[in-house]
C-alpha cells in the first residue's frame, strides 16, 4: 500500500473532506473508508468497462478487509445517468439491506460518480459517499464541487442534488487503461483551471506539455492536484451555486454544451467540446475589447500541443448552435451570462453579449 | 384577504421560515409566496382530490396576481408517493420551462406534501419551495422538518432528501372538507407533542377535547400552532436527524409504522396507527417501571375521548408486529430504539428491550 503523495483538503462548512492523489492508492481503499467513518458495508457502484479493469480488485480488497461488499455494475456510458437506473439501484439495495450505516463507493468516470452521487445521497435520504475516480476528467472536475444527479431526456443533469463526498481516492494508475482521447479530453478542464484563476499554472502546463503527453506520473499528480485546489477554492466560495462565483467553472462550457448537443452527444467528448469552447469564448472576448489576440493564441497553442481540437466541426452552423445555447438551464430570464476572460488567469461573467458577436466567435 | 392569526417561526441554520395559521389565509396565497421569493412561474402539485376542493382556487388566484402557474395533478393515495411519479412530474416540468427560478407549490396532504417536496429539492439541483397543508395530520406534521421523498416496494420514505420549505400556508378552514375518521387521524398527531413535550399542552387538550372534536377555529389555530412550535424546537436542535434529538417525534411511531404495514397500508390510517402505537409504548414503559399506570390511562382517556382506536384490531398477532418491527429502516446494527414516556411532557429512548415484553405491552 502506498502512502498518498499528495492530499488537498476540501474546506466547506457542513464538512471537509480530504482528497488522496498519488499512486497505487487503489490498494488502500479500503483503510481510506475505515479511516473515515466505521462501515460494515459498502455498495460499490461501478460500470461494465471500469468492473474488470479496476472495480473487482477494489471489491476484492475491501472483502479482505472484512467489509461486506455488493458491487452494482451499470453499463457504460451517459445512457445510466437515468432515473430509471436510479430506481433500480436503490432497489437492489434494499434488497440487500442497505441501511443508513453503508456507504456507497463509486469507482469509475464522471457518469458513474454523478449516477452513484445522487443514488447515496437520496437513499434513506443521504448515505456517505466516497469516489474512486478512474479518468482524467472525473479526477480533475467530479471529485471536487458535490454536483451529483441524472437527465432527463433532453436535459443533462436536470434531476439531482448537492452532495459532498466525505473522501476521494485518486490512483494515477488507472489513467494508463484511458485511451489517448479520453485522456486528452481530461487535459481540456485542466487547461481551463488555468485560464479562469492561475497564470502561473498555466505557465506550468506550456513548460511540461511534453511530460504531459507522455503521462508522467510526478507531473500528473502536480496538475491533478492543482486543479482540485483551484476547484476547492471556488466551491468552498459558492458551495450552492448562490453568489456566482461557482459560475466561473463553466468557462468554455456554455458553447461546449451547444456543441455536445448539436452533435448528439458522443462524436464531440466533453473535453473536446470545453475546448473549443474556451477558444469561442476567447475570441468573443477579444471582439468585446477585453483582451488582445496574443491571449487566445496562448491558449489555441497550449491546447493544440495538448491534442485538443481548437475549433468547430465541420457542418456545424454557428447560428444554430447560438440558438442552442439560449436554451440551456442556465439561462435566466432570458439573459445568457458568459465566462470571459479578461486575462490568462482571470474571467469575469458578463450578460448576453449581442447574439451576432457570439455568432461571429464560433467562426 | 384575512391576516394571519398566527405566526410560527422555524429556525434553521441554513434558512429560517414563516408557517401562517389562519382562517381564509389561501385567499391571500400569492401574496405569501411574493413577498418571500420573486417568482413569475409556479409549479403548483396537487392530487384530483384536492384539486377541485382548493387547488383550482388557489392557482385561478395565483394567475390573478400576475403569476405563470402550471397546475400537475397526481393521483389521490399513497401510490403516488413513487419514483415513477416523480419523473413524470419532472419531465413535465422540463417541457412546461421550469428553471431555477421557478417555485413548487404543494397544495395537499402528506403523500403530496412528500412527492412535490422531492420533486423540488431534486429539480434542477433544488427549486424553492412552498407548501399549503391540506390535512390536519399534514398540517401539524409535514409543514416542519423537511423529510421529503417517496416509497420504494416494501419500504416507506426510503428515498428522499432533506429539503427545508420557504413558507408554510396553513389554512384551517380547509379542514371543513376532512372526513371526521381522517380529522381524528390529524389529532394522534397533536396528542403525542403534549405527551413527548409538553405537560401543560397535553392538559388544555384535555380541558378543550369538546372544542376540539367540534373542530372550533380558535381551538384549532391553538393546537395547530402550538404543535408546529414543538416539532420546530425539536427540528432546530436536530435538522438532519443526527444527534438522536429528532428521534422523540417517532413516539408511537414504531409500533403503529408495523401495524400499517400488518394491514397492508390502508385499512389502519397513519394516524390510527400511532394512537395505538402510543398506548402499546406506554404499556411498554409501565412494564419496565418507567411510569405509573396512571400515565398510560391518561393517555388512552384522551385519545377515546377524541374518537381515536387504543388497542389492535381484531387478528393482529403481537408476535408478527414484532418481527416486523425489527425490519424497519430505523433499526441499527440490530438493534431497536424505542421512544419511552418518563411522565406525560417527556419521553427518552430505550435501546431493545426484550421482545416478549414489547409483545406483552401490545396484548
Amino acid at each position: 500500500m502506498s502512502e498518498p503523495a499528495t492530499t488537498v483538503r476540501v474546506n466547506l462548512a457542513e464538512r471537509g473532506y480530504d482528497i488522496h492523489i498519488g499512486q497505487g492508492l487503489l490498494a488502500g481503499a479500503a483503510s481510506f473508508i475505515t479511516d473515515r467513518r466505521k462501515a460494515k458495508h459498502v455498495v460499490l457502484i461501478t460500470d461494465d468497462n471500469v468492473d474488470g479493469l479496476h472495480a473487482d480488485r477494489v471489491a476484492d480488497q475491501l472483502v479482505e478487509a472484512g467489509l461486506e461488499v455488493n458491487v452494482m455494475t451499470v453499463d457504460a456510458g451517459e445512457a445510466s445517468k437515468d432515473v430509471d437506473v436510479a430506481a433500480e439501484l436503490w432497489e437492489t439495495m434494499l434488497q440487500e439491506g442497505t441501511d443508513r450505516q453503508s456507504v456507497v463507493l463509486a469507482v469509475g468516470g464522471g457518469v458513474v460518480g454523478d449516477l452513484a452521487g445522487w443514488v447515496a445521497a437520496s437513499y434513506a435520504r443521504g448515505l456517505t459517499f466516497f469516489q474512486a475516480p478512474t479518468t482524467l476528467l472525473s479526477q480533475v472536475d467530479s471529485s471536487v464541487g458535490g454536483k451529483v444527479g441524472v437527465n432527463l431526456p433532453g436535459a443533462k443533469n436536470m434531476v439531482g442534488a448537492f452532495w459532498q463526498p466525505h473522501g476521494v481516492v485518486i490512483d494515477i494508475d488507472v489513467l494508463s487503461t484511458l485511451t489517448d482521447r479520453d485522456y486528452r479530453a481530461g487535459l481540456a478542464e485542466v487547461v481551463k483551471y488555468g485560464v479562469i484563476m492561475d497564470a502561473d499554472f498555466f505557465a506550468m502546463l506550456e513548460a511540461n506539455a511534453d511530460a504531459i503527453n507522455n503521462r508522467d506520473p510526478q507531473t500528473l499528480i502536480q496538475i491533478i492536484a492543482r486543479s482540485c485546489q483551484l476547484k476547492a477554492e471556488v466551491v468552498e466560495a459558492d458551495e450552492r451555486e448562490e453568489s456566482g462565483r461557482r459560475a466561473i467553472l463553466n468557462y468554455g462550457h456554455t458553447f461546449g454544451h451547444a456543441l455536445e448537443a448539436a452533435t448528439g452527444y458522443g462524436p464531440l467528448l466533453h473535453g473536446e467540446g470545453v475546448s473549443i469552447g474556451m477558444v469561442c469564448a476567447s475570441r468573443l472576448a477579444e471582439s468585446m475589447g477585453l483582451i488582445d489576440s496574443g491571449t487566445t493564441s496562448r491558449q489555441v497553442a497550449l491546447l493544440e500541443k495538448l491534442g485538443l481540437p481548437t475549433s468547430l466541426p465541420a457542418g456545424q452552423d454557428p447560428a444554430e448552435l447560438v440558438s442552442l445555447m439560449w436554451r440551456d438551464k442556465k439561462v435566466q430570464d432570458g439573459k445568457i451570462r458568459f465566462v470571459l476572460p479578461t486575462r490568462i488567469g482571470e474571467v469575469q461573467l458578463f450578460d448576453s453579449p449581442a447574439q451576432q458577436a457570439v455568432v461571429e466567435s464560433m467562426r
